[in-house]
C-alpha cells in the first residue's frame, strides 16, 4: 500500500477538546503530515471561528470533520486504535512510545482505518475510553514540564506516522532549486593540491620536511572531510598560484 | 554525557518572528523536552503577554532568553548550527531530515553550545542566515500543504533532540501506577486450559474430533497471542466449570 493511502486511513480522534483554537491546531498539523480523517467526540465549541483561524490552510479538514456522542462512535470501523496518555493507567495497556505505537498502527492500517486518540486539554482521556483502545503511548516529556499542547501532541504523533508510512525517508519538499553539486575531485587532483601545498608551505618556511609533525596529516584531515569537488581545487591551487607570484604583493594579476 | 546535559547545550535561535505567540509556543515547546536556551534574534515584539499566555508554564524560558541583534550574536559561541528550511537553497548545504541532522547536532553537543535555527514565519531563514549554519534540515510534509506553524516545528525539532539524546529511548513519565502485571502462566496451565474448552466444545457438540478443522489452531492462535496470565487462567477455567454445572442455567451457583 502506498504510504499516503496508508496516512489517509488514519482517524485523529479528540475527544472532548475545550479549546477551539486546538482543533485548529490539530487540523493543521493532520494536514501538514497527509492526514485528514478528523473527529470531534463532544466538542465543547464546535465549529468555532478561533478553530477556523488556527486551522489557516487546512479548513477543509475541519469542514470534513465528524461530531459523534461518544468515541465508540468514533471509532466503529476501526481495525487499531492508538490512545495517547500522560499516565499509565492500572487496566490499561502499558505504554509505549509513539515511535513504537504508530508502527503497529501502520501495521493494522493496512487492513482498515485506524485511529489516534487524544483526550481532553486538562483531565486527557477516561480510563473507560483508554480501555476502548488496542494501545496506549506516551510522549517522552521532561519529567518537571510535561505540559504539551494538545495541537503539539496531534503534530508530534502525526509526524511519526509520515515518518513511519514512508519507512522513515519521508520525501523531503520539492527543490525549487538544484543544490550546487559539482564534479568530485579524482585522486590525483587532491593529491596535486596536497603537493602544491606542500610546496608552498615549505618554500615559505612554515614547513619544514625535517621536522614533520602532524601538519600534513591534519591538512589531509580537514581537506578530506570537505570531500572536495574538481572546481574547488581549481580555485584553492588558483589561490596557491597566485601567491607565488613575483607580483603577488602590492598590485592585482591582470 | 548525560542526556539532559546534552540537551541543556542546545539553544534555539528564533530569527525574527512576527507574532509573540509563536515565542510562547516555542518556549513551551522546548522545555517539554528539556530544551531551555531561547534566544531571539529581533523579535518584532518581545517581551508581550501572548508570548507569556501561550507559554504557560514555560514563562521562565521566556524570562531567560537572551534578545540579540543578529544571528552571529546568537551562534557565537556554537560548535555547530542546524538550520530549519522549507526549501533547498542553491548554495546552502544540502536538506537533510530533521533526524538525521539532530543526530549531527547531538554529536556536535558533546564537544560544545550547538544551536538549531528558525527563521520568519513567512519568509523564513535568509540565505546569508542559512550559509552561517553547518547543516539544514526540512520537516517532512504534504507536498499539498506544508504549512507548518513555527512552535510546531520548534516542538518537532526538539522532540527529535530528546529522542536522539536518549538514544529513542527517552524515558517514560514515572507511572503513577503500576500496571496490572499478573503471574504468566505456565505451559501446563495453559494446555490445562485447551483440554477443559476442547472437553466442553465436544461435550456441547460444537466440536466433532473427527472432523477437526482448523477450529482448535485458530483458539490457540487467538490466546497465544494474549500470553495469558495465571490469574486469566482461572477465570477461564472457572467460566468453563461453571458452564458444566447441572444448574447452570436459570439460577445463579450458590
Amino acid at each position: 500500500m502506498k504510504p499516503d493511502a496508508l496516512l489517509s486511513r488514519i482517524r485523529v480522534v479528540l475527544c472532548r477538546p475545550s479549546h477551539p483554537g486546538n482543533i485548529g491546531a490539530a487540523a493543521r498539523a493532520m494536514k501538514t503530515m497527509g492526514l485528514h480523517d478528523l473527529c470531534l467526540v463532544r466538542p465543547q465549541r464546535f465549529p468555532d471561528s478561533e478553530a477556523s483561524t488556527r486551522a489557516t490552510g487546512a479548513v477543509d479538514v475541519l469542514e470534513k470533520a465528524l461530531v459523534v456522542d461518544s468515541l465508540a462512535q468514533a471509532l466503529e470501523a476501526c481495525v487499531f486504535s492508538l490512545a495517547l496518555s500522560a499516565r499509565q493507567r492500572d487496566l490499561g495497556p502499558r505504554l509505549g512510545t509513539p515511535r513504537t505505537g504508530v508502527e503497529a498502527l501502520l501495521r493494522y492500517a493496512t487492513h482498515g482505518p485506524v485511529a489516534l486518540v487524544f483526550g481532553n486539554e486538562s483531565s486527557g482521556l477516561a480510563n473507560e475510553e483508554i480501555m476502548q483502545c488496542q494501545a496506549t503511548v506516551t510522549i517522552p516529556t521532561n519529567p518537571q514540564f510535561s505540559s504539551l499542547n494538545l495541537g503539539a501532541a496531534v503534530q508530534l504523533l502525526c509526524y511519526e506516522c509520515r515518518m513511519s508510512a514512508f519507512a522513515g525517508a519521508a520525501p523531503l519538499p520539492a527543490a525549487g532549486v538544484t543544490p550546487l553539486d559539482g564534479v568530485p575531485a579524482t585522486h590525483a587532483e587532491i593529491e596535486g593540491l596536497y603537493s602544491h601545498l606542500t610546496q608552498i608551505m615549505q618554500d615559505t618556511g612554515f614547513y619544514n620536511p625535517q621536522q614533520p609533525g602532524r601538519l600534513l596529516a591534519k591538512l589531509r584531515r580537514l581537506f578530506g572531510r570537505a570531500a572536495l569537488e574538481r572546481e574547488e581545487i581549481n580555485i584553492l591551487r588558483g589561490i596557491l598560484s597566485a601567491t607565488q607570484q613575483p607580483t603577488r604583493h602590492g598590485r592585482q594579476a591582470d
